[in-house]
């Protein structure tokens, strides 16, 4: 049974960083994000497609960690139906009335099933889209946020309030030898994901994932960080996803913050597509080429800062014991 | 306001040709098409990431023409929903039980507001994605039929029907000095378009798209159309539009029937999208790179078939007086 | 018979602009030159791969004109053999000591045998090579020169001297139906041309080929060149020639001075390599596609500044009568 | 001093293998080889681009090894000064004449100063040049041979005599802090080399390298390869090399054997090129992007077979002490 709203689509992280300047020419200079603004707090990014303010806001803080992961919805009505869906639940929404965040409309945050501090809006301010303006192309040709990826001790309870709660739908997912749902993707708009999830201590933010055009422009932000000096800062890929099929790159930004560059996928959209599942232990699954993931990729994770307090969110451990595969090509 | 039925997207198109082995080789040697089936009289062609049974058809027959162009809707109770809906507007439906076309579900056809013969349908059999089947890719890496693109005498009419009874967006539109409308791009999927409609002599279909992966796709399809002693077909490009920013070609199948290849476009599914406005005139609508586009591109298309009668459906002079732009860089 | 010096590549053009300000905004901005070096009247110009000082020359003038074109010799010595192969010929050379032309080594320039102002030097400043400041790579990622193309009213005349005077090979080749050659191309670092020969009205320079490192830098540069409102300075292309195999793209810099963007084609070292013989008429000799160049690129091209006289050189008309192709795809 | 013959480029190998058929699987639909011809005990394959008969040989064995690698000539003539100047250097060939090998023109034998069994000749069979059958273009689009590495155990001693007595250049080098060349990048033909050297256990072929067009095709290759279940011979990369700014992937074949696939380099004819040092612990040499090749890719290599003996050759130890990079990004 489908809700009586619509969330549509992955809209925006807060994440922090304690130098904005390294930030900017991570982000900017070696990316490619079009700084839409900034103030001696904030750089707010965009992809050249993107129409809305920002996709992406970098914040100065003592210590890196992550604000709010945002979803936009369709109307101004799917935000009140959701936040009664929500607090029918038991859940307790914080609101920010129009513009008391910067370039955007009314929005409501709530800590989700597993913890983590997620925001639903419906309007952003407006800017002029770069999308044809190739002179303004540069590093990776950014496009538009695409995704989430978070690590939570229990994703059948994260998938569950997904799925049945705020109506998403499965594309691909990865099962342990007895049948348990050790990572699941799950989108409302019809590519692979909006949001995945995956068994590992949590609540935590694994990435942030970015669309771009091609796998050339990946190569290309490989090229042009070593260029930079940020070879450092490539810690997975490129390679092509087994499950998702998508070409992927990750990245670690100046504060250890984690974006995937990403391109590829397919169309999920039919009603009738049954999710395609995965052993954990297939070794095509996470690189199809059957390259291994570094440790740093499976431990490491960004932290999220709590919506009252503003200190990190305590984690737990995975319910399920495997934290990675087993990797035998 | 929304219609209580949903659409997803573009699914087939049954066309006519006169040598099967012909619109074979090109098709599926040229194009890289996976053949999922055939008899004496059809060929069912499917792209690599279609699961889907098929989403072109090749039907012998004397002479050219295209029987049916046909969406694909959500659940079956939206197939019932739209048929009443349609019915109400004194619409006569022509129904086909689940199995009266082969593979395909429960569907009708219609003829729509500009007399075009439309299907609609939930189901389709399902068969093997090739979608990571490499080792099969072939000439364009043919992925999933896209959109529909259709001339009209009327397009403000089928702007009308398509926006206002069958809940379809627009992404983009063309106008004439006088802001007449003279093309529009309108989609359900959140992409530029599930069907296009342009200024023009009709009801006739101009093309069918199909998406592929990327632009070196569409470069290495000219090469292996031109090695396969193609080179005639390609008609216009490669190149990119202005209009819809993908990357576009445009070929003429042995019979004549046109199909566009085509990549790139963006997210359009955020409810607050402002269509975006095009002079008819301006020189980089059309192609981005100031290209101008062959008189041959303007003035042939395909002739529908009638539903009931199965001759060529007869077809009227345009509405607007400007056939094609002034082309001036 | 070999001579007993050694060219090794076409080096450098010095082109004559109007507006040093228009030229440096196309073919820095747009193409992605890397600037050495300017003054008032000039502009030095080089690839991201070239750790020569320069090898595309602007020089600011009344009226456009191709000052000399330049071919690097191997050792000093080369540079003398050649001078005296060229004077027993009864060729009128004019030097340049080391110094008195910017950047450059001991040079000297002469009339060819179709009446071209030639240059050949052996060394030139060096500067740093940008091969891998990915960061810096703009437009078409410039990577070197390649060729020139001139049209002469003796292709004959002008293959027999640089085969047999100058020790260059033929990579392919053009005839008419009475087998006479049309057009040649001719090489000595081992690619498919350092310099080719069309029949037409000359000697003019059609077009100096700078080499890109593959065909999407050629898509990159139609959309940056259309982003910054160059769309009409685009003459020809993205198209593959049949002859040489490359991916190309012509255009015209703000002067009416066209280069070629050129990728491809292929290893020619071989002593035993046959030259490929194209009928003029074969439509996929220009165009592998089968698409049919504009008549300006055929009729127009830079006209060569007297070594003396510093007037444009004098024409005559093609030998042969044919001036293009008969084009049917 | 220049030698008085000219050696043009890396033109064959002759590698063991156990299974023809499944080295034939793997090369011809893994890798895009096109198979000139075969027998019960040799398959031939050449690149597209290759007019040659062939230029890798896979010869069925009881045991992998690798027969010789060879070297193109330009004149017959060329072939007898050569041999001239290598048996004053007290060297032993072994001649083979004309037809005696398949396919081949007169040859010689010869082991060369680091004990490797190289092959001269100037003639082969032709055949048709596949370069414009696109339509025939598989997995990695093989274009043509392009370079040998060898490991040696003394470096030095290797540089001098390819330098000094077959007069290569060395475009590009590897010193450890004692300024000791570790490795060194020599050619013929103008890029960055027909044969590298590394110091290693040896003589050892340590991998053949392929050219192909563009890094696509090596992520293409990588794809179909996978499809194919061939990940795990996937062995490293796909990366950009510091040291040539190739693009490259390593591949070992059921065998073992390994190849490179390699796209990229630049020119490096001119006579006053100088030399690129790189330090052997700079972590962008060997990958630019910073990744760390693993250890197989160090310590295994392909053991050569004795002209005489037809026994593995046996191998020193390396001269120098470090065996591989200090890794740290």
């Amino acid at each position: 049974m489908s809700p009586d709203f619509n969330i549509v689509r992955t809209a925006r992280a807060i994440v922090r960083v304690i130098d904005l300047h390294a930030a900017r020419d991570f982000y900017v200079n070696g990316l490619g994000f079009i700084e839409t603004e900034a103030d001696d707090k904030h750089i707010y990014l965009r992809g050249l497609e993107e129409r809305g303010h920002h996709s992406y806001v970098l914040k100065k803080a003592d210590q890196p960690g992550v604000e709010v992961i945002s979803y936009k919805v369709a109307e101004e009505e799917d935000l009140d139906k959701l936040a009664t869906a929500l607090v029918d639940k038991g859940m307790v929404l914080k609101w920010f009335e129009k513009g008391s965040q910067h370039a955007l409309g009314r929005a409501f945050r709530v800590k989700d099933v597993s913890g983590i501090p997620v925001e639903f809006f419906c309007g952003m301010d407006t800017v002029e889209r770069m999308l044809q303006r190739y002179d303004l192309y540069r590093g990776s040709k950014m496009q538009r946020i695409d995704h989430f990826n978070c690590m939570v001790p229990d994703v059948q309870k994260a998938y569950d309030f997904y799925i049945n709660v705020l109506g998403y739908a499965c594309s691909e997912y990865t099962t342990t030898k007895d049948e348990s749902i050790w990572a699941a993707w799950l989108h409302r708009k019809p590519t692979v994901h909006d949001t995945a999830f995956m068994n590992g201590k949590g609540p935590r933010l694994h990435h942030v994932g970015f669309w771009l055009t091609d796998p050339m422009s990946i190569i290309n932000t490989c090229d042009v960080l070593a260029s930079l000096g940020y070879a450092s800062n490539i810690e997975r890929g490129p390679g092509r996803h087994g499950l998702s099929n998508a070409f992927f790159l990750y990245l670690r930004d100046p504060d250890g913050n984690r974006v995937e560059l990403y391109t590829g996928d397919y169309f999920t959209g039919d009603a009738d597509f049954e999710p395609i599942r995965w052993d954990l232990n297939d070794p095509q699954r996470a690189t199809f080429w059957g390259h291994e993931a570094p440790d740093s990729w499976f431990n490491e994770a960004m932290q999220f800062v709590d919506l009252d307090t503003d200190k990190p969110i305590a984690v737990s451990g995975a319910k399920l014991d495997q934290q990675k595969p087993n990797f035998i090509v």
